[in-house]
C-alpha cells in the first residue's frame, strides 16, 4: 500500500454513503497533539521552560519565569484553536500602517476551533485552604475543555471530544496548584502523564499573542451572544495589531482587549442573508455603550468588576460578513487607529 | 548515510556536468501527490466527501453534496499548480482595504505550474447516449493534463509528465460519468485506483477559491495569447480578492472572473525588456474592448456564447513586469475597486 | 513511548531546575540542516545546480551558471538565519503599493539568527598565487560562521556552535577555489563531505532575495554599532520590497541596499525604554550623512571604497521599537517611495 494514500477500505465505494459527512467528529485534542509536541520539543528555541509534576503532567511555562516569545505565542494560539486554525504574525506592508506587526487568523472550522476549543470558558479555582497558599483562579482555554465539557456551551455545540491526550492553556502568572491539576485530569478522564498545561501570563509576550489571536473567537462568541445560530458561520478570518505586553496587569489586559475592540478586523461567511445583515450591524464593538475609551479605563471605572462591562463591547472593531444565500457581503464598524496610537505610542 | 541528505552518488562531482540543469524534468503529478494525500486524509476537516468507483478511482467532492471549505479550495489550488506554487488566503491589513480576504499566489516555475498544470484546458465531454442521462462537459485542470497531453499547448511547452498516479480537477456540479472517467484513465495511462478526481462547483466555496487562485495563470495564458515566448517568464506572483460564491451559476462565474479582471494584481519577472514593456502595456484587462462591465453582464449580452467575448479581457487588472535584462520594472493597469464593491456589497 | 512526545526523562520534574533556560545552546547548523537538505533535494525545482568536490563538499550554485529562483533565495535566507527565522515573499495588498512583491522576515531569536548566523562577517580570501588564477574574496554568511568563530563578534555574543555538519553562503559570482574551501573546513573543524557551500551572486534572483532578506539583520547590526547592548533585543520582524536584480554589479549591490535603506521597515522589541527611544531616534538610515541618494551613486562617489561610506547609512528606512519595560512603542524614519521608484521604474 502506498503510504501517502489511505487504504482503499477507508473510502467507501460510490454506492454507499460518502465519507467526510459521516466521518467521526474531529478531535481537537488529536489535531493539536502534533503542535503540543513541537512546543515541548522546541522549548529552548521558543523560550519555554518545561517541568513535570511527580505524576508526569507536563507544565509549559511560556512567560512566568521563562521569557517566552512571539513564536511560542503563535504556536500556543494554534494549539488553542485545536489545530484547526492558521495563526501568523506578519509585517504590515501598508504605506502608512495602523501597526507594523499584525496577527492574522483563519479557520474553515470556526465554531469548533473558536468556541469548541479556543474560548476561555472553563472556570478553574482553588481556595487558600486547597492550595495551602494563595487562592487560584483561571479560565482554562483550548482543546482539553472539550474533553471535560463542563460548560453549558458544549451542549449547544453538541460536541464532546474523546482522546487519550489533552492540552489546556491557562492565562496565569504562576503554576497551577496540584489540586487544580487533579481536577483537570479527573474531569478530562486523562492519565496524569497525558496532560500538558501551558501557562501564558497576561503581561507576557506569548500571552499577548495568544490573546490578540482571539480576534476571530471574540466575533464567534458575540455571534452567540446575539442569538445568531452558530451553525450559520462556515468560514472566518481576521486580523489585529500585535502590541508589546504592558507591564502592569490591568494595562496588559486592557491592551490586548483594545487590540481587538479598536484594531480587530474580521471577515465571516454565514449561510443566510438575515444573519449576515444582523452581524454586520450588531457585531462591531462600536455598538456597545462602553465603546470609545481604552478598556483599562472602562474596567477601572467599574471598580474592576468585569461583569459590569457591557458584554456587547467584546467584539472586533470592524466586520465584513458574507452570505452564501445571496452572495452579498455586508460591512460594519471601523478601525480606531487614533485610540490605539494614543495608548500605545511612546513620547520620545 | 544521513537520512536528511541525498547520497553522494546523487550529486555529480565537479568535473562532470552539474545536476539541476540536467536533472529529469519535474513531475507535476509526483510533486502534487503529497497534497492529494492530504486532501484525502483530511477530508472530514476540509468538508470534502470521498467515494471510490468500483474500479477504485477516488472521487473527491469539494462542493457538490459536501460543503467544502476555503481550506479545501486552497489545497486544491496548490494541487492544480502541480505542487509548484504557494497559495494562501490572508487578511488584508490595509487601513481601507479593497477587500478583507485576499488570495496570494506565487511560483518560481510559472510556466510549468500555471500552463503545464493549472490551466483548465482539457475538454472532457460525454453525450446523453454515453451517460445514459444528461450530457456532461467539463474543462479539466491540474496535473493529469500533463499525463494525457491532449492539448496542443503541451507541444509548445515541450512537456509530458510520466508518473504512476495522477489527479485532475473538474469545475462541475455533479460527479463525472464513468465514460469520462474511463477516458481520463485511458488518455493518462493510469490504473483506475491511481487516479483522483476533484470536483469543485463554480458556485461553491472551494470552487471560488480555486478559480480566483488562477490570477497568475490567467496572466500566463494571456502572455501566451499575446505571442510573448513563454520561456520569457521566470517568476510570478499575484493577488486577488476572495469573495463568497454567488448562488446563481452565471453570477458565480462572473464573480470569480471579476475578482481577477478588476481586482487581480500580478508581478511577473521576464528575461528581456521588450517583453516586459509589451506585457505591462498589453496584459491588463483594461486593454479589452469588453472591459468595464461585470463579467456576468458581458457574458449575458453575448447570449452566453463564451467565444464572443474578447479574449483580451481574460487578464489581471494590474500588472507589474520586471526585466532581468535591464533590471527595470514596468507597470500597467489598475484595480477597479468601485466595480467590485458595486457588485459584491450588500445593501443592509 | 509515543513518538510525538519527548521521553519523560527529557523533562525534569518540578523539584529541579526547569528545562529551556538550562538547555544546551541552540545549534544554528543543526537547526538549518533540514533546510539545506531541502535545497539539495529540490535543487531542480529551485533552479540550483549541485556539484561535489573530489573530497565531497557540496557546492550549490544558486545563480552563477544555474538560474536560481526566488524560491531558492527564500530558502537560502532561512538557512542564513540558522533555521531561526521566517522568510517569505508575499504580494502587497495595499491599494497603492510601494512595491508589488515584499519580503517579510521574522524571528524570536533575533541576535542569534541575525548576528550569530546571517551577518556576512567572515572574510575569506585567496591570492592569485593560491588560486592559480584570479584572486578571490567573499564575506561568508550563515551558520558555519558560528563553527569557525573567526570574528570578534562571537566573543561578544558568547556563542560558539558545535555540530558535525555546516553550511556557509557566499555572495560571489564564481565557485570558491579549493584553498578557500580547505580553509573553511579547517576553521570549522568539518569533514569535507559535511560542508555545503551556497553561492548567490549579487546580480542573481536568489542573491537579491537573500540580501534584501537581511533587512532585520541590518537593524541588529546597527543596534550593535550604536552601542546598544545586544541582549536588549528580544523580538524582531520587518519587510522590504523585492526588486529584480540589476544586471550591473554595482547597480545590483546598490539596489539591494536601497531596498533596505529606503524601503525597509523593522519592528523590534527591546527590554528597556532607554534602548527603545535611542533606537527609534538613531536607527533609521535617514540619520546618516550619506542618506538621500541611491546607494550606487554614493558608492561611486567614494571611488568604490566601501569604508568611506558612513556606517550609519546601513539601516532600515523606518523603525518601530517596542519596550517591554514601559509597553510603549517608539517610531522613527520613513519609507522613501519616490527614491525607489525613480531608480526601479522603467520608462515604457
Amino acid at each position: 500500500m502506498n503510504p501517502t494514500m489511505p487504504s482503499s477500505s477507508a473510502i467507501p465505494d460510490a454506492s454507499s454513503q460518502p465519507s467526510g459527512a459521516t466521518a467521526a467528529p474531529l478531535s481537537v485534542n488529536a489535531l493539536s497533539e502534533r503542535l503540543v509536541a513541537r512546543l515541548v520539543g522546541d522549548a529552548a528555541r521558543l523560550g519555554v521552560a518545561l517541568t513535570r509534576t511527580d505524576d508526569g503532567t507536563v507544565l509549559a511555562d511560556a512567560g512566568i519565569d521563562a521569557p517566552g516569545s512571539v513564536a511560542a505565542g503563535v504556536l500556543i494560539a494554534r494549539i488553542c484553536m485545536g489545530g484547526l486554525g492558521h495563526v501568523a504574525v506578519r509585517t504590515n506592508f501598508d504605506a502608512h500602517p495602523l501597526w507594523p506587526s499584525m496577527i492574522d487568523v483563519r479557520t474553515s472550522s470556526p465554531v469548533l476551533a473558536c468556541l469548541g476549543s479556543q474560548y476561555a470558558g472553563w472556570s478553574l479555582s482553588a481556595t487558600k485552604e486547597q492550595t495551602g497558599g494563595k487562592k487560584f483562579f483561571s479560565l482554562g482555554s483550548g482543546p482539553a475543555r472539550a474533553l471535560a465539557v463542563k460548560e453549558p456551551l458544549f451542549a449547544e455545540l453538541g460536541y464532546k471530544d474523546a482522546h487519550e491526550r489533552g492540552v489546556l492553556v491557562l492565562e496565569v502568572d504562576r503554576l497551577p496548584p496540584q489540586v487544580v491539576i487533579d481536577k483537570v485530569l479527573r474531569d478530562c478522564g486523562l492519565a496524569p502523564d497525558r496532560l500538558t498545561l501551558v501557562m501564558t501570563p497576561t503581561h507576557s509576550v506569548a500571552g499577548t499573542v495568544q490573546v490578540v489571536a482571539r480576534v476571530v473567537e471574540v466575533a464567534l462568541h458575540k455571534t452567540h451572544v446575539l442569538g445568531v445560530p452558530l451553525d450559520e458561520v462556515v468560514e472566518a478570518g481576521g486580523s489585529a495589531p500585535l502590541p508589546p505586553p504592558a507591564p502592569d496587569g490591568i494595562q496588559a489586559m486592557g491592551r490586548t482587549n483594545d487590540a481587538i475592540l479598536y484594531g480587530g478586523r474580521v471577515h465571516l461567511t454565514v449561510k443566510h442573508d438575515a444573519a449576515a445583515q444582523q452581524l454586520a450591524a450588531e457585531l462591531p464593538a462600536s455598538n456597545s455603550r462602553d465603546y470609545g475609551r481604552p478598556f483599562a479605563d472602562i474596567f477601572t471605572s467599574f471598580n474592576y468588576d468585569f461583569y459590569q462591562i457591557d458584554p456587547a463591547l467584546f467584539a472586533p472593531a470592524e466586520v465584513w460578513v458574507s452570505s452564501l444565500e445571496s452572495g452579498a457581503t455586508y460591512h460594519g464598524g471601523a478601525l480606531n487607529s487614533a485610540l490605539l496610537h494614543e495608548q500605545w505610542d511612546g513620547q520620545p
